[in-house]
């Protein structure tokens, strides 16, 4: 396993485990949603916000955020329409999923002191019923990984290639996002399952990380390549069996003209279109029909039965150093707005986190 | 069964079987793929040669060819593109399925007399290898329907709905291209298993076919209606389930955005697409992520294991009158340029068949 931090060196887990934060145990600073976006999410849709801390009212729990994952489904949330999970409401906190420690108790199930992960808010401290966090015991790797290659961006790659993708030995995979959260596990197990993998990332930085570290074997920025098409040719030669899709738009009407008969198409997200206030549309459809491709969306969290054979697996590979893993930590809680427009950007690299506080 | 001749009036199968066609036994008329469509196809694109009647060969039989289909899918074999079946070949007589009978064979597993089917060529007479050919006993109903409603339109509709729709009772099914071969039966299959079945199709006559005639819930005319969106939320109020796919374009775009979770696209077939140079972008796939969507491109040649099955089933349904269809007959192989024409724009009234010679 390899912990990256933010400036790209290899970091020992203690030293980032010992970054101090300034933390205030009588103020709770909040990251109110302000407005909402039509197009690109700026930071006037934000307000950042000093409150008291509350009070837990009977069977919660105050719990003092550490870790706090940034994804880009939350663009999604920020839409005023029906989707798998509620919109963000305005002015209220916005919500993550994050990692934090039980600094006060009205149940009996959860002990001050207990590290708990759920869906907490964009603040320093939550107050939440004790029955929507769950214990996290943090004895593999950095609490920080619960959020990531032990949570839901890679358990929505393993599920996906699971119980999508279906790769076989010597199949051709292609990932697009391939330094994110989800691509770059996906590509490592897709290579582990003995498939030929091809990742596209958008700068030359992350093109030579998937390639050269996590073992890819071939990628390149698509942001540079003269068109997707010839990219995706050259990059895959023998056409594409599995598709593990995170961008949609031209990226995935540039694929439909690569894949072979009976490929499978993960549609895990499409970032590319997260921000448009029209979104893209996407020629190429028709071959679908004549290659007999399945193109199939999904969401973790239909698939929480699977969680402990998840676990065991992932916990296995990062620990005999078969899975790779990067983070992109910022620190503060007021550097979230800023660190998620980044993300939806592609300014990340690895698995976007914000650290709240001290673990 | 009720048979449909070109009036739209009912007719007695024993009529139809007595149209006389005029046929010249020493010579033959054949239709050759003159040039490649780029987008529309017009008259231009083929050549009607009369040539001499070809001897078969050692373990050939010659056919004189009775009833020829028609199908959408055979303007894909007009690109210069590979597909899932092979492209037309310039300069050569163009293939369809057809149904005829044997008047000389040379291979002792084929008697002079015997039905036959196989893909013979849009001329009155084909020379092929025995081998190549499939006997039909013809006793069910009128010979054409072996191109049709027991052959591999209604084996497309058939086993979409098996293997990709799989509706469930009191699921919502919406059907495009509803009054067409495979539509009519799609729907109707989804009638018998308990959903509610809406419908489109492209004149008010269509539209009444297939909710008077064959019991759709509902149906509308795609072509008059103010917006597919307003049409497609009021014909299927609780959202829709699975789609039978047979349009593409923008009517899938705006189907996207009316489909429940886990919803299913059985993609058949995208005629919209098919004439045009550059096909259209489709918006809203980000809908499939959210929804859990699946969505499957399929092709009934890769499922023969079920042809038996599905001969029987449909057999019964037809005997007992439990599955309706329609045909539209053009006389004369000469006049299958313009019908092939008229049916990519729409203008057939169900499956579309031309009769060569007298059954």
């Amino acid at each position: 396993m390899q912990l990256i931090s933010t400036s790209g060196l290899p970091t020992p887990l203690t030293e980032i485990n010992q970054i101090e934060a300034d933390v205030d145990m009588t103020e709770n600073t909040q990251i109110l949603f302000k407005s909402r976006p039509t197009g690109w999410v700026d930071a006037s849709h934000f307000e950042v916000v000093k409150t008291p801390i509350a009070d837990p009212g009977p069977g919660q729990v105050l719990v003092r955020n550490i870790f706090m994952s940034l994804d880009p489904y939350m663009r999604g949330r920020m839409r005023d329409q029906k989707s798998y999970t509620a919109g963000f409401e305005l002015g209220k906190v916005l919500e993550a999923g994050a990692i934090g420690e039980v600094i006060a108790s009205n149940d009996p199930s959860v002990a001050v002191g207990d590290l708990v992960m759920g869906r907490l808010g964009w603040e320093m401290f939550t107050a939440i019923n004790a029955a929507e966090v769950s214990k996290v015991d943090g004895d593999v790797g950095s609490l920080s990984h619960y959020l990531g290659v032990l949570g839901m961006p890679s358990m929505t790659a393993w599920v996906g290639l699971r119980n999508i993708g279906q790769p076989k030995p010597g199949e051709s995979v292609y990932v697009s996002a391939a330094s994110g959260a989800v691509g770059q596990i996906a590509g490592q197990i897709a290579k582990m399952q003995g498939c030929r993998v091809a990742g596209s990332a958008g700068t030359d930085a992350k093109v030579a990380y998937v390639r050269d570290e996590l073992g890819f074997d071939t990628a390149f920025n698509y942001k540079t390549v003269p068109s997707l098409d010839g990219a995706l040719s050259a990059a895959c030669p023998d056409g594409i069996d599995v598709y593990f899709e995170n961008v949609g738009g031209a990226m995935l009407e540039a694929v439909l003209l690569q894949l072979n008969p009976y490929a499978r198409i993960v549609a895990c997200g499409m970032i590319s279109q997260y921000n448009l206030a029209e979104p893209e549309g996407v020629k190429n459809l028709g071959t679908m029909v004549g290659n007999k491709v399945r193109m199939q969306g999904f969401i973790v969290s239909d698939h929480m039965d699977l969680l402990a054979e998840f676990r065991t697996e992932m916990s296995a590979w990062l620990a005999s150093g078969k899975i790779k893993y990067r983070e992109d930590i910022t620190q503060g809680i007021e550097n979230a707005p800023a660190a998620f427009i980044g993300m939806l950007k592609g300014q990340n690299f690895g698995k976007k986190v914000i650290q709240i506080s001290d673990p």
